[in-house]
């Protein structure tokens, strides 16, 4: 293709003229193809086939296990291009940091450190800049989850929308969190789901709400079940019904989950009601879906209230290949959100 | 302050109409502080004050130590926001993947993985996408470095210009190339300097050139030396000049260097007379700097002319505390670049 015509057009959408796409849709990147949802996962998909991943075990989409000398070493990266920076109860420090000790946590990977990758817009302001990097000094401080290395870049104003944080994380793990699930397990859920994208909302469309983001670094909390669980992930972008439909995919099993006892706060199920929204497809940022055996299912809840009195089981493994919902007046399939569910918030 | 001001201001800026920068200088971060000069090394030196980096180790700007059960593990992190995102002998991709395999190279690390964050906008080209994850993959597998981890984020249309790569690395070392240099120590160019950057210039400036990116992984030309060199380092943004005055700074040594010896394409002196530019300033992708005893110099040069014949002994380590470039002319202080050294080339 030519190079500089198409520069030529990005250009002057940059500065506010922008023409409409003139390529037919599959040739360039949609948005919703970075949402989280099924989209998204066809074009990692065929980003991927171009690279080989030699001894790296993929463990999920989000990290990669290799064994160097007899130990585990987990291997993450996440961005983050959140709008607003600052919202209730955190920044994008706050997930840029807890993101990614989270990927490696629900591993069973104790994070040894973070990397840090800073791209910022000029003219950015140094107090915003400096608040956010206090809140992730902070939280490393707190978790004694050290920030490795870092790396900054200014881009010229326009370029790029004030701040895009990076971050990369090594972990190990004396047992890696991967164990095959089987029907008759149980399905425990942390917390409050869906906490995390409706401060976003809320902020975003000026609506009156307390709700606070729910992120926070999960280290802790998968380390005081680590022993029980057969399974952890996190659920991020996409919210419950993405991460359940990819540990349905991988497991090849059917996942029921009982509608009533999802845990919720009244806050949160009142927005989602006031704009339409799915609550399972709401992103959280400091909750996780994790299974284990029937058995270990109630020592498992008992050690996570300790983090959060709303963490309960919600549904058990079965055989089969869907998510199904059971609410009161029947069964529903719980599908992989697609679109552009929320964007932008975590 | 208050967000919704700022935001409005910044959300202006995007559509075109950028308003005046209203706040003092120093309250708002300057593209000179991404330039790999004095100024950016102020604003990470800021920036780091903020955290911990517990038990790892920095050992320089770009990467960090961590001994894990008996390994020496390095880390490292890196962002490509680079203009244009195709040139000479190469593309973005090209860069990200080498950029970090030879931040854990110069410490003497076998790069055992490296992790590719992919922030592109909305409406960017697929077959762009596409051709920039290939060069990647092929890199990858002739250096039989694997991609370990990914993750994909797409932004709104004018959010972000086209394509940003965030690469991180994991590397271990058997020896780690820290040793302390002394006067009398010689300073090695791996190759002809500055030939990335005038690839780029002349791009731009659509200036007739032959001139190709350095860019290459240069893990296999540094492992050539591995047990030759005290240290090694990477020209990257800053070019010889911001390398050579990072290790007088860091080791309290002057490095004097005789300005005929170093090595330098005819071409790229000859854009450099034009453009009115200093080459020692001019980035780099693919050379690196290494500092030997004078017994093993020879010996080192030789292994390097495997790779490239240009490789030379530049100069030597004096006591003293500046780089020092010895002219047919007389002697003069090369300074660490500052202000806009050449923005977004690397």
């Amino acid at each position: 293709m030519d190079m500089s015509e198409s520069m030529a057009s990005e250009k002057k959408c940059l500065t506010g003229q922008c023409p409409p796409l003139q390529k037919e849709d599959e040739q360039v990147v949609k948005l919703s193809e970075g949402s989280g949802g099924k989209e998204m996962h066809r074009l990692i998909a065929e980003a991927t086939s171009h690279f080989s991943s030699g001894d790296w075990k993929h463990t999920d989409e989000d990290s990669s296990l290799l064994a160097v000398n007899q130990n585990n070493v987990l291997f993450t990266t996440d961005s983050y291009v959140v709008t607003p920076l600052f919202f209730p109860g955190g920044d994008i420090g706050k997930l840029a940091f807890c993101g990614t000790v989270n990927d490696l946590s629900v591993m069973g990977a104790k994070p040894l450190g973070i990397s840090l990758g800073l791209i910022i817009e000029e003219g950015f302001s140094k107090s915003d800049l400096f608040a956010i990097l206090k809140t992730i000094g902070e939280l490393s401080k707190q978790a004694g989850i050290p920030i490795a290395t870092g790396d900054t870049k200014v881009m010229e104003r326009g370029s790029v929308d004030k701040l895009i944080i990076n971050t990369s994380g090594i972990g190990v793990a004396q047992n890696v969190l991967d164990e095959q699930i089987e029907p008759g397990d149980k399905i425990i859920v942390s917390g409050g789901i869906g906490e995390h994208g409706t401060a976003l909302l809320a902020k975003r469309f000026e609506l009156e709400s307390s709700v606070k983001t729910d992120s926070k670094p999960l280290w802790e909390e998968i380390n005081s079940v680590v022993h029980l669980v057969k399974q952890a992930k996190d659920i991020t972008r996409g919210g419950l019904a993405s991460v359940l439909n990819e540990i349905a995919q991988k497991e090849k099993k059917q996942l029921t989950i009982i509608e009533e006892s999802i845990p919720l706060l009244g806050e949160v199920r009142a927005l989602t009601e006031i704009l339409g929204i799915d609550a399972y497809s709401l992103a959280c940022e400091g909750r996780f879906v994790c299974i284990c055996s029937a058995k270990h299912a109630d020592a498992a809840v008992e050690k996570l209230r300790v983090f959060n009195t709303m963490a309960c089981v919600v549904g058990e493994v079965q055989d089969g290949s869907d998510v199904i919902v059971q609410t009161r007046f029947g069964k529903k399939i719980l599908s992989m959100p697609s679109g552009n569910i929320v964007p932008r918030i975590c």
